[in-house]
């Protein structure tokens, strides 16, 4: 998170002068002792899994989930405002626990910095959570290419299975922004070292082992997940599994310190589950379901985020994620801020600090859209409008007179600045309207169930949740959605690849866009996770590095100390 | 470390039934407290650098260096015999610290199993310590991996240093044994998709990422190093930098945990060393500079051990390590087993269990040559004939007799199966023979000097480790030489990339060859890491898996105990 609230700290400083508690402190804050963690260091503890399954019988808590309004380009805060909410619901008197994706360290080196919140609301320590962590990323990593490595070894040594070295789907992963790695070709340098083919590096978040492992309920689980997983087609189109290979057993080996849940804390001490990090285009987009469901059976509240805009992350959450882990969401809050909705009334990037307040009406539209998602789900929700220091007085005004026209509940959060006492009024809305709703009973529901085609899944999500008129296949999907038919996959859900920009799958078409088709391009199944990608245009599954990467900034004094990292 | 000793129980089952004592109860036996400890779980621990700085005004304790004849396919225990020994000096009342490098996944994966030692002598939790360990080999990968895409990002972003994309020397890494990555062709695709080109992968261990880690002394040494690494050259010849790149400090940052030693301890709690894990074929084969350094602070005797036969661990051991880092190991430790003296002694690998002592006669010479370099280094040394349950009576008497013959100081262990108990009679040998030493003085020395010719070094080895009559340079090798003298790295040592299995450039000479050449094909700066490689043959720097994988015997049950990793 660049720092647009304030440009007198930077996020790294205000991290590096946090108090931290001993993490064997803060778990004890939620009835955790010593003995139920792992650590890491004196500030990073893993929850081991005899704990998990001695909470079971436990009655679950409250879950709330923090999406957005589409972002602009520089994003909206939602990790600040989910920290925040925390926070603030923390100083309320409720026992409260964060779930948070873990960063990537790509994305850290290359464009976007840290992910770990910012300013006064962020998870700590900032530098370890945004380096190696403890080391799951990596243990994600090595995962993918030892099944990548294992199958061309097979097709080396004999292909038993008769695999066709042209129908693997598994690609090779890795956590660094690198174009180069898109589109190589491997096996080269003759008799010995291996079969020349077509190959594909995606930065490990949006692998589909990370998808796996952030869907996994437990040990068990993940590795009959990993055995079920499609890893490429033989000669005669029949499906490979990773159980074929024979190395579900290994490859969970690899994963099995990684699945416990990391606990941290924010800066102001609330525990925070920082755990599992898909991306949310090609992916599912939300931290992993053995933490939220951890955090369920240790706290009254569980505030956690979805990637990007409510359109990929909520709808991914509630379709995905709540179906295979049986979860029911009690609220959501939908982040909007000023610039996005000056952004999708229409103000270019570069003027998006200027004063507009027609734009904002206008813009409106778009937000509106997700309020309507959010009642079709059969969610409660409070909008929080995340403050800059850049927005006027005249602007919020227009924005609450658009809230109470529309009969919209509404919190302005300052938890940037603030820490959780500027995510107070927003903490006492979702309290409030969760204790109407407990009165009434949830209404949530999946949009679709599992037994509708797979064409149904993505109509329904199409003109529901985007606001199209239907989807289109282009004949390449077509054919792809027949073989998946044939292959007996049709009751699992879509994960939608789209762009988070706009609600349509064209990222200029910002606002709320009307009479638009979605196009679906290509199909692929993601067996292991459970689910069919429907990609809606090109979404790059490894991202490159920018002119001026941001490692370029970083430096380490003699005791590393770490400057730089933002 | 296959069981060639007994049938009974495998070293995984051992280290599990294994009982461990808190990693902050083994700090305390040298010293130590919780706070100069970073924990990562309850039995690993990685120590402070605050810590260590202030442990710098201490007197150095002896350095002990564990070697080898040359080794069979199967490998002879010196890790083992490392383990033992260190276990055998602690059951005698001094305090002793073990240094061994971490290993390296894809082995683990792959061909050798574990590497932590075996039986009863080994590092523990064997497991973490065989997997992921805390991280370091993750990180060294993603730092070499990220200096690769910020090279590949310069030249797609306009190339303002003019880097020659058919001049880049500095490989991609990945730490699983992958053939197909050995030879590939990257940046296909078109526009926007980086600058097409061949590169290589390496396994970790391989890399000069990994030399630069084992070689530093602390952090800003180590940003040192990055920054002059050689990672490329211009179009007009000229040398690229990291530190041209503007990446030593993001580098750096990402090393800034792993380059703290690891503690954990074997299974009689001695403590140990295990960090850094170069092999020992391309690279110097020996753990982390700063982890020997810290170990001959915090205890009396710190035993080590460098990777393969002598004439490669040792001779790199004492002519680099010990070179940079003003080190006067105190005596070596020479390995020999009966197996590997059969071999040398010409018998088959199928018929090395059978009894043999006609071969064992002629298989001596083998280590007569071993025990001669270590004359011409001026070093103490004892012979440990590593004892296995194949071993006859015969066979151990003919090794005792022939040593005896050429008044060899020998000891018999059997450390795989007693631990330290078997290792007594060594520690007793090699205790007695540093307190002769002690009074005359070391008379240690590195073969050559600095200063002499790059040539002369490479004449130096081959004739005073390998018996050789010396070198020839290929045409490529001469042409390379020049190009290193005319950019002024004259002064760097030679780091000798030549088979383990014969004391000549061709495995099939066993036993003591005579009248040969040693041929050097290539050779290659290591700035970074303060060597120049010389390949005196194809030196795999990319494992790749059998046809049956270790992988595929492991398993893992519902609460992460994990079966078949050897």
């Amino acid at each position: 998170m660049q720092n647009e609230y304030s440009k007198i700290q930077s996020d790294l400083s205000i991290a590096q002068a946090a108090k931290l508690l001993p993490i064997t402190e803060v778990a004890e804050t939620i009835g955790l002792t010593a003995d139920d963690l792992e650590t890491y260091g004196k500030y990073k503890g893993k929850i081991h899994f005899g704990t998990i399954k001695s909470l079971e019988s436990r009655t679950d808590g409250k879950l709330i989930l923090v999406t957005a309004m589409n972002p602009t380009p520089f994003g909206e805060g939602k990790s600040t405002v989910t920290i925040g909410l925390g926070d603030a619901l923390n100083r309320l008197g409720h026992q409260t626990v964060i779930c948070l994706r873990e960063p990537s360290l790509g994305p850290v080196m290359g464009m976007k910095g840290g992910a770990a919140g910012g300013g006064y609301a962020q998870v700590v320590p900032m530098e370890d959570i945004n380096l190696h962590f403890t080391g799951d990323l990596h243990a994600i990593t090595v995962a993918n290419n030892v099944i990548s490595s294992l199958i061309d070894n097979h097709i080396h040594q004999g292909n038993a299975l008769q695999i066709d070295p042209e129908r693997i789907t598994w690609k090779r992963a890795m956590d660094v922004n690198d174009r180069s790695l898109r589109n190589i070709v491997i096996g080269l340098g003759g008799k010995g070292n291996g079969v020349p083919r077509e190959d594909h590096f995606e930065i490990t978040a949006a692998s589909e082992m990370m998808a796996i492992f952030s869907l996994a309920e437990d040990l068990l689980d993940l590795k009959e997940k990993i055995a079920r997983t499609v890893v490429a087609y033989t000669y005669d189109l029949k499906p490979v599994t990773v159980g074929d290979l024979g190395a579900e057993g290994a490859v969970a080996v690899l994963l099995k310190d990684a699945l416990k849940p990391n606990l941290v804390q924010t800066i102001e001490h609330t525990p925070a589950l920082v755990h599992g990090g898909p991306f949310a285009n090609i992916a599912h987009g939300c931290n992993s379901l053995i933490a939220t469901k951890t955090g369920l059976k240790l706290a009254d509240y569980t505030v956690t985020e979805a990637g990007f805009g409510a359109d990929l992350g909520a709808e991914k959450f509630f379709n995905i994620k709540s179906r295979i882990g049986q979860l029911t969401p009690a609220l959501t809050v939908i982040v909007a801020t000023i610039r996005a909705l000056k952004f999708h009334g229409g103000v270019g990037k570069r003027e998006l600090s200027e004063e507009n307040v027609e734009a904002i009406k206008n813009g409106f539209q778009n937000l509106m859209k997700h309020v309507e998602t959010m009642n079709a789900f059969g969610i409660p929700f409070v909008v929080s409008l995340n403050r800059f220091v850049t927005d006027t007085e005249r602007e919020i005004s227009e924005f609450e007179k658009l809230c109470s026209k529309f009969n919209i509940p509404f919190a302005i959060t300052d938890v940037w600045e603030k820490g959780g006492a500027g995510g107070i009024q927003l903490a006492e809305r979702v309290l409030s309207i969760i204790n109407q709703v407990e009165k009434t009973g949830s209404s949530f529901q999946p949009l679709y169930p599992s037994h509708v085609s797979l064409e149904d899944k993505m109509n329904i999500i199409a003109k529901n949740v985007y606001g199209a008129k239907g989807i289109e296949l282009s004949p390449k999907a077509e054919k792809q959605l027949r073989d998946i038919e044939q292959n007996g996959w049709t009751n699992l859900p879509i994960c939608m690849a789209k762009t988070q920009y706009s609600l349509s799958d064209d990222p200029k078409k910002i606002g709320r866009p009307k009479d638009f088709t979605i196009h679906i391009r290509q199909l692929k199944p993601s067996i292991g996770a459970g689910f069919i990608v429907a990609y809606t245009g090109d979404i790059l599954t490894m991202p490159g590095l920018p002119k001026h990467p941001a490692a370029l900034n970083m430096n380490m004094d003699g005791d590393g100390k770490v400057t730089g990292l933002f």
